[in-house]
């Protein structure tokens, strides 16, 4: 009797890995750094990744508007489109990579991919952080995985250690250098002496930095970033509204010297998530960090993450936070955990927990930190105890003080290191000296982190 | 017409997560100081386990021989037993903790639980070092997972990060300091200014290190990490035998301090592990690290794993490295994981892909590496003269030569430091330079890491 072809393989063929291995086909919409990175590490690390995932990956089609540019990697042309149709759309397709940036179309092609029940990857710090109500619930309703460690961090994986490494603590802070360009700049200024205009030329001559660095040196690349962080860190929904922002735009050098020559601190932006018995804060500022804190010398272009949890006490994540490989680093990585969960027959479950309402927030001016205060004032008898008498009457108690130059009756610097004092005392007390006559510039203050 | 109860339940009961949610039992054998940890992170973020778990994760046996003695936790008496076959033969537990420690009867136990299909959490970092082999394909064929995050660096996520957050990446090297009490002994003698003698009896004192301290400062306990964050890196199985083992004992204070003050080093105890185009090779040794490297910063108990990969560069997991709860922290981590893996009906799947051949294993020798040496030598002259000569016949230049004391025809140290130079020819040229009848004592050497 003759066999069927199919029933002749389905029976006699034992169903062994080989014959069970499965492709997961890959479509990848931007084409440019990250997307390079991409394509190489499929190239190079292939087998690898195969290997890791136990299926077969395959890149299967890259979408970008450009298609017409030599990106330097080795890929066939029928590859390459400039329709997002033809990854969208394609049944064939598993795992969509979102590299394009930005909120449009990034946010429409996303929602189509995920409710075509594929897969999503992406690196866009800035539209998750805008649009995360729209995405989890879409990704859950079509039991496909949204995943998105290449938009913190680039290549630490800081997101699978949160979630994953953590998951059975309770985070209490995160503090986290999240910026390679204002960390890179911070660096040039504390370690060789630079300006802040110098180091910001510097930084763009070296590619780390944009034409327009607004999004960096305001701070709101950070923020975005700490908003993905301390949603998933506390299982709520943490909105850009609700964190503090300040950059590093115009930094003195004087404060950066006086910070390292007297107290051993250093400057660094951070974003700090913090989740205390009183809700949670999340703020993105300068601070000076003491050198005896393992964050201080996080340096140049290297981001690290340091959490708290309950359980675990102190942790950092360190390595680089941008740049082609690295981020396509942390792409590849959630590819392969998807197609992990494909070969599972899973999808769908991890993300479906956090709330859009918890804990109350903490406004800035209650939390509490210590101070460094500079002071412009006229040096002369007296001005110092009426600094002093505003700061005590705001229970802001004073560690140091110091008063480097002497120049009677003209304008020098005086350095004020408090004790922790509330946020709000100190924003009070400082407008009550701001408005001495005595006080010649608006005070430059700095919280600090030991 | 009645319709039989379980039929109304299936025909009338919509799915949904309510009904659906399973209840995944644990059981844990060994109830000392991380076992007590795992019972207080249960007690206190049980609800914050389930959630993240997605399904109810439940303590429902702990087997330890003492099962009188108050560990100051809360617990009901009928979870304790003294027999682990309580565990190993009960149904309806799905992970089993091995938190218990040594060879036997901890292997035994485990390859029961595997050939009765339950998950496995190990702590056991000697255990698995040695039975890898027996381990991993009882896990496969049982369809069921082996983790073993709790086994290196304590609460650091780091298995997690080298297997999943950089899968994309052949991992280069990887470099750790993953022995608290080595580290908070070296720390004392660095920052403190202690002999190795008073370091640990400190360590000691403090319950950092044990009565009998042999496995950690003879660097076998670093290396049973080495040999499991090896094996996992390179994909191959690196044996104990594999991996060339120093410790620290008797390290000298005049080293720590030579090092310090002449060179910006600070002395730590390494695993190394490399893979070049040669092959592989996998140490344990103190080396002079420079102040430079980020490594050099971690300090005390904390532990710290810096690794290389071809994509994302270099990358540092940070933290602490033991303890109840740090440690705790990583075994809760493995069942939250595992709970995922039981709702998605998977397992088994994750560890099949190591095999036990592969790359080529380089010997010491081979290595290369920059030397500190120090030389006990008759102060009087053309000694040094004999000592560069030599160095030099066996291809090693010098960096730099210091001798700060003088003391004519008395013995002084002198220190050497190398450039880049192959063990082996270290090696060698010491040996002839240690017959020279100017030389007093036996060379003292230290590979150094820049």
């Amino acid at each position: 009797m003759l066999i069927p072809y199919f029933l002749y393989n389905r029976v006699f063929v034992p169903e062994n890995e080989e014959t069970m291995k499965k492709t997961v086909n890959v479509g990848l919409i931007g084409f440019g750094t990250v997307g390079t990175g991409v394509v190489k590490l499929f190239n190079h690390n292939g087998s690898l990744i195969d290997k890791k995932a136990g299926l077969n990956v395959r890149l299967k089609k890259i979408v970008d508007l450009d298609i017409k540019r030599d990106r330097g990697v080795n890929i066939d042309k029928y590859m390459l489109s400039a329709k997002a149709e033809d990854i969208l759309n394609d049944p064939e397709i598993d795992i969509v990579i979102e590299l394009m940036g930005g909120y449009k179309p990034a946010i429409d092609f996303i929602s189509v991919a995920l409710k075509n029940k594929k897969h999503v990857v992406t690196a866009n710090k800035k539209m998750v952080s805008k649009y995360w109500e729209a995405i989890w619930p879409l990704a859950k309703k079509n039991s496909v995985e949204f995943m998105l460690e290449a938009s913190v961090a680039g290549g630490i994986p800081v997101i699978k250690g949160l979630r994953e490494g953590l998951s059975g603590n309770r985070i209490q802070k995160i503090m986290g250098i999240l910026n390679g360009t204002c960390n890179y700049i911070l660096t040039n200024m504390t370690l060789n002496k630079m300006t802040f205009a110098d180091a910001l030329a510097g930084a763009q001559a070296k590619g780390f930095a944009e034409a327009d660095p607004t999004m960096d040196i305001e701070g709101f690349d950070t923020m975005h970033k700490a908003v993905i962080l301390s949603s998933m860190a506390f299982g709520q929904r943490v909105k850009e509204e609700d964190v503090h922002v300040e950059g590093i735009k115009g930094i003195d050098y004087q404060d950066i010297k006086a910070g390292d020559e007297e107290f051993g601190y250093v400057m660094k932006l951070l974003a700090i998530a913090e989740h205390s018995k009183n809700g949670i804060n999340v703020r993105v500022h300068p601070a000076f960090v003491s050198k005896a804190h393992l964050l201080a010398s996080v340096n140049y272009e290297f981001n690290a993450v340091h959490m708290t949890g309950d359980a675990v006490g102190d942790v950092m994540f360190y390595g680089r936070g941008a740049g082609e490989l690295p981020t396509a680093s942390a792409v590849i990585a959630d590819v392969i955990d998807i197609a992990k969960i494909i070969a599972d027959g899973a999808g769908g479950k991890r993300y479906e927990n956090i709330s859009s309402d918890g804990a109350a927030l903490v406004k800035m001016g209650e939390i509490e930190s210590k101070y460094y205060m500079r002071f412009n004032v006229m040096d002369k008898a007296g001005v110092l105890a009426e600094i002093a008498g505003i700061l005590g009457k705001h229970e802001i108690s004073i560690k140091s003080v110091i008063q480097k130059e002497r120049a009677s009756h003209k304008e020098v610097p005086v350095v004020i290191m408090s004790y922790e004092a509330k946020e709000a005392n100190v924003m009070k007390a400082l407008k009550k000296i701001d408005a001495l006559s005595e006080v010649k510039q608006k005070t430059v203050y700095y919280r600090v982190v030991e």
